[in-house]
């Protein structure tokens, strides 16, 4: 029997049988389908919560599903009850059209997509149909060449203009739509009679669905470009202070400890939403330009100092992105100038993070605060105090252990307390992150200055409480306001 | 004649005239005309240069544009001459648009729009189909209620499905093409037999727009996204290499002199591009998996792992971003500190580039390194000559004032050379550089290790000499190959 690999089954009375061959293959193909079905669901199941978990984090993105299968029924069903059209290619054709391709999640998305839509219809329309009548007149052998020609040359410049960037960004759809009506126009075999009613048709249902689409998404839970960028960008200036105090804080109070918490973790890893939000601040900031003045935000409001608000925070989350890595390398400070600098340390990163969190509901609730030059005064003050302890650092440390003689007549109080050798090696993750935290500070002060551009720009609120002459009572006095602009903010939020 | 503005017109011959009110306005009005053209005339050329500087850093820009309208003129013109068609809403139409919307940039886009096109309107169609004859099979009062509910059904599943990330980046195009198609065939009026037969006529046309537009884009000067991923990748090393490099040299070679080089200015600020290429990553490697194998590059080319590399790359870039502002302060540093990390500060730049260098080589030719893991040693070696230089630093710095009367017994030569008091203060700057430089090496490692991978996977080719065991003549045998392996890049770049 050696050699021979036996298959047996044990049976729940104890005993146990030997499998036949047969047997053993459907066993096998059993626990294999079992084995599938059972991934399969997990996996369904997993997909399910991911989808799930897709609708609870934002409700609006079913509120725009249903806004635009509420459109499309709409117009679809109305040229279906009302036989306008002559089948699938006639004019109901280009309002269901419009609604699937114009229909988008921003307010300033649909808007930007329907304007380009119609402004390159009309265009390209006009354009078209005096290349056609030129053609029409030059006679039967030069038609087919004029058509040609008009139809290359147009084509290719028209997609030169979107390697441009502005034209990129602003106007790539109507560029594509402006091609594909001058083509489809061009060499259309209608007389120009026709084709003016033609165009006539298919321009108004080009407006009814646009416009059915534009009213839903204003008026409908808007989902407004403009306040999204808003609430992003004061939201990741609350984010980058929870990670610059989490991350000195976590330095000097538990070090070595990793967290564990998760939720401390993700307090700490915010700095990356900032690192990563470019992308999103640029395409919001694109749709908000075609957004009407809605709720504080007019017409004209300067949503491209957004953009140069979140590059200064960026530039702050580079910083504090290299001082969490240089704050949690192997190498250990010496526990006395750990404690010699997590004062300054931390008052600093209080201070700056204080500087931003204000930021924050100011630009949140778009009212100047009172006490911000309070704050950045008091973060100058802890730059200086940090400096002044770096200052005072070398008279810490111990003389060189080369000139061993002399080193006995030093204080010996003194180096009974610290360890007799310490390199600059040993300090300088501690030297790297007090000079990181002062960078930080000095690229919040770019961030207040291009909030403070922005209050002018937007004409922000007066601040309700205007001379911080006390400090001591404003400090008292401040917390009350904070929350008070913080649930206005929450408000703002729960309105979006 | 006080308070009276007078006008005077200086003519050629040195007398003057006084102009009266009408000629006055007539001369205001001319200037302000003449302004107004030559203001237009620059704009214009302003305008055009950037249009030509557009054209002229990528023809390929130039050759798409004759592409695009190639292809739309041939099937634009076909379905002129041959009238398969009932007019503008038949099916040329589709020929024409497909050919419009499809036909991108780069291969991988064409293919992934052109394959989400023909592939959702197949779905959508026979999904349609079958919808359509249920309800009508339903009876007349109920047909109109079954079209409604599975439109408003399958248009909000779909809609909801484009915020699923995997389906944005991919599927997106197919969603919306789905969602029209199904749309229209729904409520479209004709019985089942007609529709098939009409589904048959779109779908051939789809297909031969489609094909057309594939052909072209990948027979004629084929813009591939995976190429264009791989070089732009291995640019970024090298432009993160000549950042650090020029950032360190301008720092103990010229300090002060702020560089006026233009150029020079161009390279320091290279790391820049790194940090903002993520978006452009993204897009090029999401294309790249649609394209077919081509160069040397197979059908499942590890596209994802190039994005991995690139976010090591980014954690370098942020480093060298902190670490070009910190060094540039206004603190100066003590000169024989300077002197004293000058050496090793720059050694250590220098074998960094140097990896980052081999590595972009590497990535471009794909061809695995004998002499990679050399470098990588050697900058280790001045990761710890560095740390050793920072170590036998408080060596150099004198001791403490406070313990005046020991001072005059320590060694005076040392004395006479250095300032009285070096606070940390002061060599802040130059600790922050040097723990960044050992940050940005260590971040390197990461970008070795995200190479290698690559190397695994893709299965780069051996190096030619594999084993450098007498590193002084590696250093001199290195040049030539790295030149070959240069050229060779330089050759996949006039390729592409």
């Amino acid at each position: 029997m050696a050699g021979i690999l036996e298959w047996r089954l044990t049976v729940s009375d104890g005993s146990s049988q030997e499998l036949t061959p047969e047997l053993r293959w459907t066993y096998r193909a059993w626990t294999s389908v079992v084995r599938l079905i059972v991934g399969l669901r997990l996996r369904i199941l997993k997909f399910m919560e991911k989808i799930w978990k897709l609708a609870v984090d934002d409700p609006r993105r079913v509120a725009h599903c249903l806004k635009v299968a509420t459109a499309l029924t709409v117009v679809s069903l109305f040229y279906y009850v009302r036989p306008l059209y002559d089948g699938v290619g006639g004019t109901a054709m280009w309002a269901v059209m419009t609604v699937v391709v114009v229909f988008e999640y921003t307010v300033g998305a649909t808007l930007s997509k329907g304007l380009n839509r119609g402004i390159a219809t009309l265009l390209a329309g006009a354009l078209a149909i005096g290349v056609h009548e030129l053609a029409h007149r030059s006679g039967d052998k030069a038609e087919p060449i004029i058509l040609g020609a008009s139809l290359f040359l147009f084509a290719s410049a028209a997609t030169f203009s979107r390697f441009i960037p502005t034209v990129k960004t602003r106007f790539d759809y109507g560029v594509s739509i402006f091609i594909l009506t001058f083509s489809l126009v061009t060499v259309s075999g209608y007389r120009v009679n026709q084709l003016v009613e033609l165009a006539h048709q298919r321009l108004s249902t080009i407006a009814i669905g646009g416009a059915l689409c534009m009213v839903i998404s204003m008026l409908v839970c808007p989902v407004w470009a403009g306040n999204d960028l808003h609430l992003l960008i004061a939201r990741n200036m609350e984010k980058l202070a929870m990670s610059l105090d989490g991350c000195v804080e976590q330095y000097f109070n538990d070090n070595g400890n990793a967290s564990d918490d998760e939720e401390a973790c993700q307090e700490l890893n915010g700095y990356k939403c900032v690192l990563n939000s470019k992308a999103a601040e640029e395409s919001l900031a694109n749709f908000a330009r075609w957004e009407p003045a809605h709720g504080h935000f007019g017409f004209w409001h300067p949503w491209k100092q957004y953009l140069k608000i979140g590059t200064a925070l960026r530039f702050c989350a580079y910083c504090v992105e290299a001082l969490n890595c240089s704050i949690n390398p192997d190498i250990k400070a010496p526990e006395f100038i750990k404690k010699h600098l997590c004062g300054p340390c931390m008052r600093l990163s209080l201070h700056s993070s204080n500087v931003l969190k204000e930021l924050s509901i100011t630009t949140r609730t778009m009212r100047k605060s009172s006490t911000i030059d309070f704050s950045i005064g008091e973060m100058n003050g802890a730059v200086e105090d940090l400096q002044n302890a770096l200052r005072s650092l070398p008279h810490q440390l111990p003389p060189p252990p080369t000139s061993s003689t002399e080193e006995h007549e030093v204080d010996k109080n003194r180096h009974n307390s610290v360890p007799p050798i310490v390199s600059i090696m040993e300090v300088m993750p501690l030297i790297t992150a007090a000079s990181l935290l002062i960078e930080i500070a000095a690229r919040i002060e770019s961030v207040v200055d291009a909030v403070e551009k922005l209050a002018g720009l937007a004409s922000f609120k007066q601040a309700v409480d205007d001379k911080p002459d006390k400090p001591k009572r404003i400090e008292a006095h401040n917390k009350p306001t904070l929350e008070e602009q913080g649930q206005e903010g929450m408000k703002a939020l729960e309105v979006a």
